[in-house]
């Protein structure tokens, strides 16, 4: 009895291994010091030319968004999803990237798909400025059904020691602007999917004529990274908080950036919900207390800003190529250390 | 239609952070200057007192070892076995760890299940002086059966720049340490349980008579950190390269420290191997050069060092609490650019 027998081939392994050794390599910044297949990746911090350093980092996944890419056969965004997803949630604590790692784990692996995915990661690393600095690709028998898998993605990026953006200095009176989401970004996809295929019975390659595209094109559209129009407000501390709309919505993630005694007035009829969340909530005939806590409704990212500041930071938003930008609430006085949103028409 | 009946359940989610939260809190170390709940974890550089520091990054799984929990109800070593496995991963490059993240997915969350994966994990990171500085914990309906997870590591660790450990320096006439193994670690599970349980048909509560151990005792003894033996070494630049013996076993894992043109001999009757491996070999008929392939056969760690360095370094394990290390080969010449294991009687 041999390894191959029991189901894992080290070879495939070794075989994903150097395939994806070309494509991570592409990635590496000017603080990489190993090469991929040493037991740790190395990263020079003094590259990121920072004094003080704070490090934060940030651990996540893909959730059931997978299966739409395991109905389709399209697995080479998924690693844009993971990475974007990992980015906005450190940049909303005001740190740039350093590096990123990945989990991958199938059932048998196929190395073609294997190898896709990793081309998604390595995409949004090179997009990021942020190095695929290593990864562990795990073949697991009878853990995950044939042509399934799992990623999750770790993140590390730094923000000098006084540029933390923690919501801290938040009071009533800042304003909450709101940047538009790409789609689903990477989270509602349990109900997404409970309405798209098991209540409308529809197919991962039909059309649906509300969104004039397919439901793959609809489903699959690649979760947003914000870096790029958001980091050039760091320099002036315009920006109090931020909050990173996953799952939980607007209703779980925008508490989290505010200090106690202050709430989050949001105004619902602010911006355009995109015709995705509106046919989802619709044909899922979904509570809108439900929609607001599972999708993002088309805001993907939340700032917070005092109101002197608001049109500077609209206009520097739109010099980063961010023309979406739009005012969609306030913060007011809570009772007590409560903090939380209430929703407004 | 809301979030809960397509098979998410939000609140379980909350209350296991909450749970969470306590056990990860025991865990700070000075540099963590976030609690869990923002969006990343923060950690201040400045704490671990280096001068010019390169972060050692790696993300790790716990293989098919997980089966043996679901089989025996036992959850709480599994953080253990993925906190050790990553500890070792950054030390054989001369780092010590500074925090940790987790990646914990199953189909259907059981608060008590999930919070008994992170009982250990925040055991072991206490023990390795890691800060537990945040996670992801994933409900993804589908994906896993019932009562199964996957969990994945991440680790950061930190190592003053001059001071890396590559084996860069390595030559002929260098000698190889061995530290004992605690067990399987977390490597070669596909094959031992098909030897366990699918040859020899034993149930994981069953006396294993060759081994004085119930099957679970003997397949989930926790893998070992060398952080607190080893870590005492790197003041004097003794050990010039090192090898976490996990996937692949000495044969794979011992020329990633190599550099080109030498090889390791390695005598394989200079330690004694376990009765667990023994047994498995025997029982499952499996071929030596698969066994050292698949299994670590009782040496989890291996150190390379000059010869006149030897003693001295197997003085200061003793010292450190490691009575078990053992010379086990040496480094010789290889043709061109080739670097491997031999295994000698």
């Amino acid at each position: 009895m041999d390894y191959r027998q029991s189901g894992v081939d080290i070879d495939a392994g070794n075989e994903v291994v150097r395939r994806i050794k070309g494509l991570a390599r592409r990635t590496f910044t000017p603080g990489v010091s190993s090469d991929l297949g040493s037991f740790g990746g190395l990263f020079h911090l003094g590259a990121a030319g920072l004094r003080d350093p704070i490090l934060v980092a940030s651990a996540d996944g893909v959730g059931t968004k997978l299966r739409i890419a395991f109905m389709s056969g399209i697995h080479d965004t998924i690693g844009v999803d993971l990475v974007n997803h990992c980015v906005n949630d450190i940049l909303v604590q005001g740190a740039r990237p350093l590096f990123f790692l990945d989990y991958l784990a199938t059932g048998r692996l196929d190395p073609d798909v294997a190898v896709r995915i990793v081309e998604g990661l390595a995409r949004a690393c090179e997009d990021n400025g942020c190095a695929l600095l290593g990864g562990e690709t795990a073949e697991m028998p009878g853990f995950y059904a044939d042509g399934e898998y799992d990623v999750a993605g770790f993140i590390v990026g730094a923000v000098e020691r006084g540029r933390v953006i923690d919501g801290r200095t938040i009071a009533a009176g800042d304003v909450l602007i709101g940047l538009p989401s790409s789609g689903l970004h990477t989270n509602g996809y349990s109900l997404a999917r409970a309405i798209v295929f098991d209540r409308l019975h529809l197919g991962v390659h039909d059309q649906v004529p509300a969104l004039g595209r397919t439901v793959a094109e609809a489903l699959l559209a690649p979760h947003r990274s914000y870096l790029r129009v958001v980091s050039p407000l760091f320099d002036d501390g315009a920006v109090k908080g931020m909050a990173h709309i996953t799952g939980g919505g607007i209703t779980d993630n925008l508490p989290r950036t505010l200090p106690d005694g202050t709430e989050a007035i949001v105004r619902t009829g602010s911006w355009a919900v995109p015709p995705l969340f509106d046919w989802l909530v619709r044909e899922g005939n979904v509570p809108s207390a439900d929609a607001y806590r599972t999708f993002n409704m088309g805001i993907g990212l939340i700032l917070v800003v005092a109101p002197d500041r608001v049109d500077g930071t609209i206009a520097r938003l739109a010099q980063a190529g961010e023309s979406g930008a739009a005012v969609i609430g306030r913060i007011a006085v809570a009772p007590g250390r409560a903090k939380g949103v209430r929703f407004e028409r």
